[in-house]
């Protein structure tokens, strides 16, 4: 079995996906707001490329959120932390989601034979579904507006990392430089991730604590699935 | 001061290389055959793409150098091996050279201020002659027939690594992971590079003494420069 790994959007090439087992990461912030949102009991995530479609989905139940440059967007219930999706927030909740890199990567994924949700804090979890099913995998970076970024580029090699623990598979060059990029720096996940342009902005804008609880190993054991327009446990 | 790395040929837009300092890594082996030659005395290396164009080219002065699927091409004098352009062989001599990657991504390399060629053997060389510059640089990894290779990405790992030492640059995502990956290797580049399919497959037709060879670092001092469609030191 083969694991390709996608740099960023902008290099999905959807014909590729037939068949596969597919993992997309958007871990600063996206994925990781989904995997904790589930974890802490929403019903559901809608994830929606633009504001609009989801100011015209919502009604009285779901909620909004998302993030247009890191920031919450107006007049939306929640931002792209997930600190903010607590269980008192979002238990029984349908949430409607629109973010600039991860909901755009979902919507590239959808020929995928599945669609799994990674993360870093569910990284042995999302392995682990996606080796059960004993196939070709493709793990997708979402990237930071269409370019390679370092942060998805490391969680992809933690859940790499995990899968050949579980099963043999060949890796092209680029899984296998994520691979490594994990193995040599396992031990401080937060020193290599801060070199991630992304990141700085995110911290210059005062979220280093998202970025502390994303890269935080395994907290949560759900891997959600995107099936038909909407993501569940 | 700005350090941009481009995965492979495909990933070249020409107008971003407008004014910058580009460096071409083929590490096996064009650019590392290229250092070689002009090391031990050659008089200059004409890249060519086709082996029409090669032929057509020589008269009796020139040697023929190149490969197809790794090997040697018919009528050829030389193959893509370094270990072949030893001093005995090329000096005082114009060789003309035809690549499957690193001679395509030499041609689309055209539009930078200066372009040197990098590999291994001379990263310190190259590292120390491209920040004199002072100016914005552009690696371009030249990849295996349009892919990412991992074996390019460690080579302009240790040349980043090195421009760093010399100067303040700020590094885009791609160019800090290559940077980190040599930084976390350095002590064993060759369990590192055979991870690489393109190595995988010169191992497997006999030719695992040029990978030693290829990256050994810093054997040679010279930094070759590619402009008119002539590389000179």
């Amino acid at each position: 079995m083969n694991i390709s790994l996608i740099p960023s959007v902008e290099h999905i090439k959807e014909e590729e996906l037939k068949d596969k087992v597919v993992i997309v990461i958007d871990v600063l912030r996206a994925t990781s707001v989904i995997v904790t949102a589930l974890a802490n009991g929403a019903k559901e995530v809608i994830p929606v490329l633009e504001i609009e479609d989801a100011l015209e989905l919502k009604s009285d139940m779901e909620l909004l959120g998302g993030e247009r440059k890191g920031l919450k967007i107006d007049g939306f219930d929640l931002s792209n932390s997930p600190l903010e999706y607590t269980r008192e927030m979002v238990e029984g909740r349908s949430i409607i989601m629109t973010t600039t890199n991860g909901t755009r990567a979902l919507h590239k994924a959808k020929e995928g034979d599945k669609i799994y949700i990674g993360a870093v804090i569910n990284g042995v979890s999302a392995a682990k579904k996606a080796s059960d099913e004993k196939k070709d995998m493709a793990i997708i970076c979402a990237g930071t507006y269409g370019k390679f970024s370092l942060d998805d580029f490391l969680c992809a090699g933690k859940i790499i990392y995990e899968v050949l623990k579980r099963g043999e598979y060949e890796l092209d060059d680029f899984a296998a430089a994520a691979y490594m990029a994990y193995r040599d720096n396992k031990h401080d996940l937060i020193s290599y991730v801060k070199m991630a342009k992304h990141c700085k902005y995110l911290i210059s804008i005062g979220l280093e604590e998202d970025i502390k609880y994303c890269f935080t190993e395994d907290i949560a054991d759900v891997v959600p699935e995107y099936r038909d327009g909407v993501i569940k446990l």
